[in-house]
């Protein structure tokens, strides 16, 4: 399969990096870095990646920023970063990048767990995982020619435990290795409109 | 209790306003209509409401607009109406509505079934509705004072059969009076970070 993979450079994008180009033709995109330059934020830019990558297979997204930050000094500006970034990036793939995939193409996206566990300063997180959860769910019934859309949701990664470590006390952690495993099991595997939950 | 209603004259707000008028005072708010004038999507607009209002103990929405259409057309820009107005709106209630609450008081807010049960056409709806319910779990943690806050999802309003009977084949409906018990539930009763679902 040629598969595109935007946040490929991440923490957790490297490790599907590496899961799947064992298997398949993996061409990576990131803000900064990767085969393509792109800003999930940005309509123009996600549309014009599309464009750049032409026919493939599957579309994995790692990447998505969100707003950390005590609900009593929030402001609406502030939750609107995960909105337009997280949340609205991601859909942007979907809407600009399910034309480009070819029939029974895949479309796998990363929420959080979060989104079912709260934790202070994660308001933001918390809508955007939940949005971005319900949204597959019905994106799957919508799709055409048999594409599919599931969306991955990781615990806190063991390699992310120095930089959040102290915003998750008491949760368990997984490998980024063990994580990949669920994007290889969206893109390789049947099933659409699925949550996988790595905990 | 004095009470903010916005949404108050649409189809839910009209039975929420009699239900809870028996026994509080309920000051109306809406973008044409009400006691007051506001627009969710606009943050100064709920900023000056709040500072209108005054010292209140529960604040009440039962506004807030989505886009409803076919995912293959949809653009980033119709998807964001969701986001900026039924998602930021409410999020924008609880931000600068919480410091205006009495010790104790609530928010209440309005999700709905699409949330977890995807219809076509309806890919937005899904995903604000679920970033909603996300939201009220993650800020029912975080809120000071004895706040509270929860979401009502009610399915099809038996009201809102004529005008969106045909987005939801087979649905059940219910009928107005019912769905706003579970307002007054949220409003009167001590629970939060809750999912009031009236089916
Ligand atoms: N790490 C965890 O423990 C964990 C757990 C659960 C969920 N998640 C979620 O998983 C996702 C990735 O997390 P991570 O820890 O792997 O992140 P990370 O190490 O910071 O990597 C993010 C990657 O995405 C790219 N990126 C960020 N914003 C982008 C944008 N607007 N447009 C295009 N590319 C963008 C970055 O590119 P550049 O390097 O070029 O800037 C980078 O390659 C996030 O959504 C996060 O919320 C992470
Ligand atoms: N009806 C249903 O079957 C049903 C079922 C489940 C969930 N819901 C949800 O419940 C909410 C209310 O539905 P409804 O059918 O009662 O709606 P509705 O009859 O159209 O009434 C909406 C009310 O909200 C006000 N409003 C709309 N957008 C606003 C904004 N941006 N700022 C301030 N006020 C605004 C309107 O004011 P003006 O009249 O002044 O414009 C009106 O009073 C919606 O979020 C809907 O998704 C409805």
């Amino acid at each position: 399969m040629k598969i595109l993979l935007i946040g490929a450079h991440g923490t957790i994008g490297q490790a599907v990096a590496s899961q799947l180009s064992a298997r398949h033709q993996v061409v990576t995109a990131g803000r900064t870095r990767g085969d393509h330059r792109v800003d999930l934020a940005d309509d123009a830019s996600v549309a014009a990646l599309m464009k750049a990558v032409g026919p493939i297979d599957a579309i994995v997204c790692t990447a998505g920023n969100l707003h950390f930050g005590p609900l009593a000094d929030m402001t609406a500006e502030q939750f609107n970063i995960g909105l337009q970034d997280k949340l609205l990036g991601q859909v942007r793939l979907v809407l600009h990048g399910a034309p480009t995939l070819r029939d029974g193409g895949s479309i796998t996206l990363t929420s959080g767990v979060l989104g079912i566990e709260p934790i202070r300063n994660g308001a933001n997180a918390t809508a955007v995982n939940a949005a971005l959860e319900g949204f597959v769910t019905a994106a799957a019934i919508e799709l055409p020619r048999g594409l599919r859309i599931n969306v991955v949701s990781p615990t806190l990664l063991t390699e992310s435990l120095d930089t959040y470590g102290p915003f998750f006390p008491g949760f368990e952690t997984v490998p980024a290795n063990r994580v990949a495993l669920a994007y290889q099991r969206s893109v390789e595997g049947a099933q659409t409109g699925r949550v996988y939950r790595v905990m």
